[in-house]
């Protein structure tokens, strides 16, 4: 048996600046030595399904392109991976509201929290889009960042210096820690199978998340390639945050009338942002407007 | 104050011989006079979200429809619905496999089973098919369906006389029941939030469903329809089971190469089945090999 | 058909200084006449599985004790409510961990968050417990509590400030509030069927619970109690947060020695902590050490 | 590292005639050479909760001891269990509605069902209990038994030849399947953790589950004992289906009066099951009735 931990020399991704991702398990943990991928397990369930055997290397990667393809998504639960993570609050809150899994967060109640809070990069302050109400990808002007990080610092000085005193005047831990701000840094034990992890990773690796949970969504998904290649490979076939996109049935409609008439033909809609998604996606395709 | 039960006039659909669903309750049950269906709860709690107050109705169908293109589906989950169906152990058993959901089922231990059997339609004994190992579309001949439900019809009324003789002598129920064949009807309230149900219903409504198990989704589809039209409307035109396409990373390879050269072009894959699945959806795009 | 909701003259319950929590919506909303409680829908589902049909209110009653005394708990998930509460994020925190529940929460990547804080009442700052590692209950003195709340004042004025002087020179929403702590007010859509909310209550209407998130479980607890009252009073029987009591196979073995010479025994175990709570336990039994 | 499934010397346990459940796979897989368990997974957890370092073995066993006796049950989701299974169809339908594992079971619509039926033994034939609804425990009569067996083995080889000659005359698998009873074999892979299994087995181990099912949940806890050892004899001490005993608030409220009067007293309480009940729980802790 093999030893699948070994395909991922460096186990820890480095996050941000104080943050990390370390992999800590793997269910299956040991594998088979003519496989050497933890993609064994998924066409171990998916097999027992359709009542057949063994097969080659080359059946099991049909057989989980196939599960992929057509959202046959049990097998995937078959393959579970644990990691110790540490990342800001404000990053946990949002990674926190995916519920299919298990999580042992440091608590401020029992423990006392560290001093250590993220400071953001002064090229990694964004601009907020007028656009995309979300968020935004221009940096934000040097001074502008320089004194946000400036005020950032300080406060963050300031704030967890009162948090230690008054600990130590005997107020409470899970009372003291409400001064402490959002980007302070907590860890945890965060274990998810790898169906859910794969939602996960659609929603948090595209380019609508906030940038910093995406740094630990991507370190998390270059943590698992070596593990699982073919269904990683097959997830970025096939899935419609990554190479795959989700043709609605208004597109087709349009699509349909662009082949009759060579230019691209704009949707049934009167919605404006929904036209202007098309565009996007009848680029993507090669058809172009007139 | 409406109550939104006055929007399904029937509240029961009868499925194969003996079964039903009937829609029991909803949440949101009472709606405002100006709205008059459950649409308006999913955008109450997205609102939240968005820091947003009310709306027009147009305005609501716009939000509802953004969220269902985006997969933001969990103010989805804030419509629930509740229903009692009696349908056949073997169509139970696929539907108790979506877990998100509430179930209580009548208990063979505590209870005497009844008298129950599917007995499927003529017209319906259909013929394995070579190439979907799922089932098949085409009905099997008059002469070999008569004499299978002729068998059926016998083998229940038999095992049925049997299961009750051996009550009557003082056998448990718990094991009594276990000659009994897998059409024996069962029923249960089955309680499901809307997102988990559109999850459900892409998956059952399909061509890929056993026909019987497809009769009760659509039974539930019928029920729901009047109660949240604008949403039922958003995932028809966007889920990749219904209106919509899931265009691969190769298919839009292809796609972009038949754009430039004006015939289908083949995918860059050696799979046979999914060569096949694309020149169907090719087809479907209005694209036609040379 | 009778609108359980006016079973609850005040929907809304304050809590702390600016949270609150609102009864939203219920399932069942609309009861018989003659129940004009909610606890109906929990029979309703029980009855399924037991095979049996309506019954007496008292017998109901004695369901519902049943299924509540034997962890029956499926019927219970037949009931469904949806609250709108306002609180501070790091009770927000301690809540969201409980999963098997459908939320909404307001978003500070898309909306500009509110100016509004949590500050502890001078009578509720606590001592840290020596030996209850998670809190303490006895209050802090005034001057440090007072000292404290100038402080967190000051600090919160400090930093709202900066965050909208900041979103006002452009930076990201999802950036700025980085630098707001941790009383800072959120709001979300809250929703949870009866089962899950009783582990809900007994957990963190539990002394072992934070107080400020406690507050929210008793503002709950307070609201569904007029909806499905017998269902609450059974839980307050039954349930080892409640009145009743667990008594571990180690104390059992003590109970037993007890009897038989009069004065309570110790446990067989060597741990202290364990010792301690047999001791409590014991004398709840009225057990009284020599 | 020290191969946990080395705990395990045989890991299939037959079950019934022709099942079984076989230990696959566990999380974690590899342990230390100092712990050779698995119970350091669940510490390791939790001490990311406590902010605490590495402990003793005896630190470790006082520490899952405190969390299985305050239901701190987080910790034990860090353990995963994989399973394979062969087990009849009605028990297939009990275990099934446990919601919190990942299950593929053999699917009868992609393959074709194995001769295999179960067949209960002569003495395992078992009488309606009359105050028991869910069984019963006493044997039934010999003649009784074996009248059960000739018809139950008769049926099933005639139910599975008509199931192949139909399946031979061209009926789709999926409709063929519904003649076949439910004492059919079916298997499955079955996945779940630590705190959801010993929920799982609390009830499946209980002398209230149906004995063929109960026979599954004892021999996956025979499997599970060696790889956690300090986590099985915690729950043993503190589970309520266990060693451990509920006394209600009732049941509390007569102990306090049997103390001071030296005999049994009643509960306060009109219900004769509940009185019941009490008598047997009053008898396990040496309390006897004047």
């Amino acid at each position: 048996m093999y030893d699948i931990m070994e395909n991922v020399p460096e186990k820890t991704v480095k996050c941000l600046d104080l943050g990390f991702v370390t992999l800590v398990d793997v269910m299956p943990r040991l594998v088979p030595e003519d496989r050497k991928t933890a993609d064994f397990a998924i066409v171990q369930a998916a097999r027992v399904s359709y009542g057949d055997g063994t097969k080659t290397v080359n059946e099991d990667r049909g057989l989980i392109r196939y599960l992929m393809r057509h959202s046959h998504s049990t097998p995937l639960e078959m393959v579970e991976f644990k990691f110790h993570m540490k990342l800001p609050i404000f990053c946990a809150r949002q990674i926190i509201r995916h519920r299919m899994v298990s999580v042992n967060e440091y608590s401020g109640r029992y423990s006392v929290m560290k001093d250590e809070f993220y400071f953001p990069d002064v090229n990694n302050l964004r601009l907020q889009s007028k656009t995309n109400k979300q968020g935004g990808d221009d940096k934000i002007e040097v001074d502008t960042a320089k004194d946000f990080l400036a005020y950032l610092d300080e406060a963050c000085i300031k704030s967890y210096q009162t948090y230690t005193d008054y600990l130590d005047k005997g107020i409470t831990r899970e009372q003291a820690r409400m001064i402490l701000p959002l980007n302070l840094y907590t860890e945890w034990y965060w274990k998810i199978d790898l169906h859910n992890l794969f939602h996960f990773l659609g929603l948090r690796c595209d380019s609508h998340a906030q940038w910093e949970t995406r740094v630990f969504a991507e370190a998390i998904l270059s943590l698992i390639q070596p593990i699982v290649p073919v269904a990683v490979e097959a997830w970025n076939d096939y899935h419609d945050h990554r190479g795959a996109v989700k043709v609605t049935k208004l597109e087709m409609d349009a699509i349909n009338r662009t082949f009759a008439g060579q230019t691209v033909k704009a949707l049934d809609s009167d919605n404006k942002r929904e036209q202007a998604e098309w565009i996007v996606k009848a680029a993507r395709m090669g058809l172009v407007a007139e």
